[in-house]
């Protein structure tokens, strides 16, 4: 009996990226308990889909290193390369409203004579002046696009709670009478994009989070199917969600990974 | 015959303080052979409404005389002392997220330990900083109430299209999920505070302005008839619009007045 037949788990670092990024991290027992060299020594793929988009996904990996992390660049699906994707595919040169640490991945883009906005979690960066211009050029396009690295409506820092690129992107939405298109979780073209790197079908593969929404919800409506971790941003009530439920529950992410390992020794 | 058999006109300075307080007046042939000595002379009740949040009542006026305007502060239905009322009426404490121009209108108002959030047109105030310090108040609500003078999406400077309130009151309403109450034209509040304030009912009163939602639609669902003047924010794309048509087109204000005293006059 293999309740979940996986060949594969794709993983997730959204709350470490989260925590690397923004917090301190609240849930270190994670990344000293993390029980990703037992995956690697099964015959199960891994790969880590995060909505990180402050950082390039070489800053983010040195992060997780130092963190304990045995992981390269290559396991990772972030919003900024898979945006560059869509960019090359459809012939789109951004006006960048970024965070200045992820402005490296658009480095081989060409950003001359903007006909699109990327917009991503800019921090201090969204004042006044640079939305106006982010604005301004959406306004000058004919048919506007506006690309928005994931649609979070907040985070939490030491210094409290911080609004997140989803809120921006409502903003000028509405100023331009446009909607935005996602790349990030819960978008499906984001999952399908990690499924595709690891050259598995969706009924193949298993998402952990800790998001009921954007990690458990999303994943599920791609066909996966998807445990919550009772850590990071899980609440007790998300066990009870109105539209959500999770394939299964796991206290941890070792956890997780013995569920996994054992159904696929068998 | 008397088409509108108007005791009073609802008259609205919206472009004029727009232009006074964003561009160089663009039409200031409108002020030039400002009409309203006329409409003084007869019978006719006139206010001014208007959705300006960026300046004090005392500070519009003066600009306004400036411009040969003979008009006073009583005259005036502005969003910054409506929500005073709202705000007293309520018991409701604001955090400020407003220009500095219009914050002198709230001097009387209690400030300490608020239990709601005011949003104004703040322009460059409207810093990521503000925006966290604003979003976190809510938060930290029960029941966040935000309260938005005015909802426009954006407004021209001679330096180009600007981000308006309304696109702020997006951003926080996704953040929050929440739903802003809006202040100002086309809210009917606002429009039944100017009839008040005149002491007549809606059938009696006529709206003249330039914006075709805010101004005639406005107006007319709250059973005023509302004539759009061909100036400012007109558009010829707006006599066929799909949801509003006015009860009449004027080439500008003077036109206005004279149509309105002509049936006056009867």
């Amino acid at each position: 009996h293999r309740p979940w037949g996986s060949r594969l788990c794709l993983h997730r670092l959204g709350d470490l990226g989260q925590l690397g990024g923004h917090t301190a991290p609240s849930d270190t027992t994670l990344a000293c308990h993390f029980p990703h060299p037992r995956l690697k020594r099964s015959r199960l793929k891994v790969r880590f889909c995060t909505n990180e988009s402050q950082k390039s996904r070489g800053e983010l990996v040195a992060l997780l290193r130092r963190l304990g992390f045995d992981i390269s660049q290559e396991e990772v699906t972030a919003p900024a390369p898979a945006t560059c994707q869509v960019l090359e595919e459809r012939g789109l040169r951004p006006h960048l409203l970024v965070h200045d640490g992820v402005r490296s991945e658009f480095d081989q883009i060409d950003q001359s004579n903007p006909n699109c906005v990327v917009l991503a979690d800019a921090g201090e960066s969204f004042s006044y002046q640079n939305m106006n211009k982010a604005f301004q050029t959406l306004m000058e396009l004919e048919n506007p696009v506006l690309i928005s690295l994931g649609k979070g409506r907040y985070y939490k820092e030491t210094s409290g709670l911080m609004l997140d690129v989803g809120a921006y992107m409502k903003a000028l939405e509405y100023a331009c009478g446009i909607e935005a298109e996602v790349v990030g979780k819960p978008s499906p073209e984001f999952f399908k994009s990690a499924l595709q790197a690891m050259g598995v079908e969706a009924h193949q593969a298993i998402m952990i989070g800790d998001d009921i929404v954007g990690d458990v919800g999303g994943a599920q409506r791609c066909g996966m199917r998807a445990l919550q971790v009772r850590t990071g941003k899980f609440r007790p009530s998300d066990e009870y969600h109105p539209e959500v439920k999770a394939d299964g529950y796991v206290d941890n992410l070792a956890e997780a990974v013995d569920l996994l390992l054992q159904h696929a020794d068998k």
